[in-house]
């Protein structure tokens, strides 16, 4: 098992990977996104995003997809890991918690302090993982977004 | 009253502004940062995170900090706001709306479609707004962090 650094030619497969984490979290409709879109934001000079994969004898099974976020408090930028996967009949060997490892590894390395996600309440698998792994739940916050019609309509206002 | 960008001269204003919404968040132990590493991530050529300031002639009321996030399923950047405030004494005003119409508006601009932030589940009047202005609660989504003692071992496990 490998955790390496994605690549422009692994495109595909990460296509292939965002469609099947919107379909496990029954959301396939919502994915509007392009290959040239992915490789357009990851493998320029300045990226907005990164990717880490699971490799597996040269085949893909999983990824992270995480970008850099900023605490005022801490002055300092932190990982946000927007998406995690492995294929189902992947699942069980340590792909996943690989993946983790080398995200917080790199956290670590570069001395931010804080590596977050947000994970769906009924998806308990990846509620229990987290929580093994020493992840808290932060129950006090809620997430609120501003998007389409009503963005479109506030800025406008 | 003017939205304007925050410069390296705002660096005073902003760090009295961080910590006075920390100390509304019941936090101000948590704030750790410097004015040098918030002119470091904010004032650079590759900055990790923005900032836009309410000046009411010449006297900064209030602030908004934020930072680009990433959506696979849509394939582009996103707006993520950080901290929001407006001092005690400038509420009412329309200074805090006035700040998001901004952050709203240049999502817009950009194509982006999503803008974003969290919010503590006492802070009701804050959560009175935001619903106001169109933002919708993801109930269904819980935050997770690994950061201090917990990050670290597990990155050395």
């Amino acid at each position: 098992m490998t955790i390496r650094e994605a690549t422009a030619e692994d495109v595909p497969v990460i296509m292939e990977l965002i469609h099947a984490l919107a379909h496990y979290e029954k959301a396939s409709h919502e994915v509007l996104a392009t290959g040239e879109d992915i490789k357009h934001s990851l493998f320029t000079d300045h990226p907005t995003a990164f990717c880490h994969v699971a490799d597996e004898n040269g085949k893909v099974v999983g990824f992270a997809l995480w970008f850099l976020n900023y605490s005022t408090w801490l002055g300092k930028p932190g990982i946000y890991l927007e998406d995690l996967f492995v294929l189902p009949e992947w699942r069980g060997k340590g792909f996943g918690k690989a993946l983790m490892k080398k995200l917080a590894m790199i956290a670590l390395e570069r001395g931010y302090e804080r590596f977050q996600w947000w994970v769906l309440d009924w998806n308990q698998p990846s509620i229990d993982f987290y929580k093994e792994i020493g992840a808290e739940a932060m129950d006090e916050w809620t997430v609120f977004r501003l998007s389409g019609k009503a963005l479109q309509e506030f800025a406008k206002e």
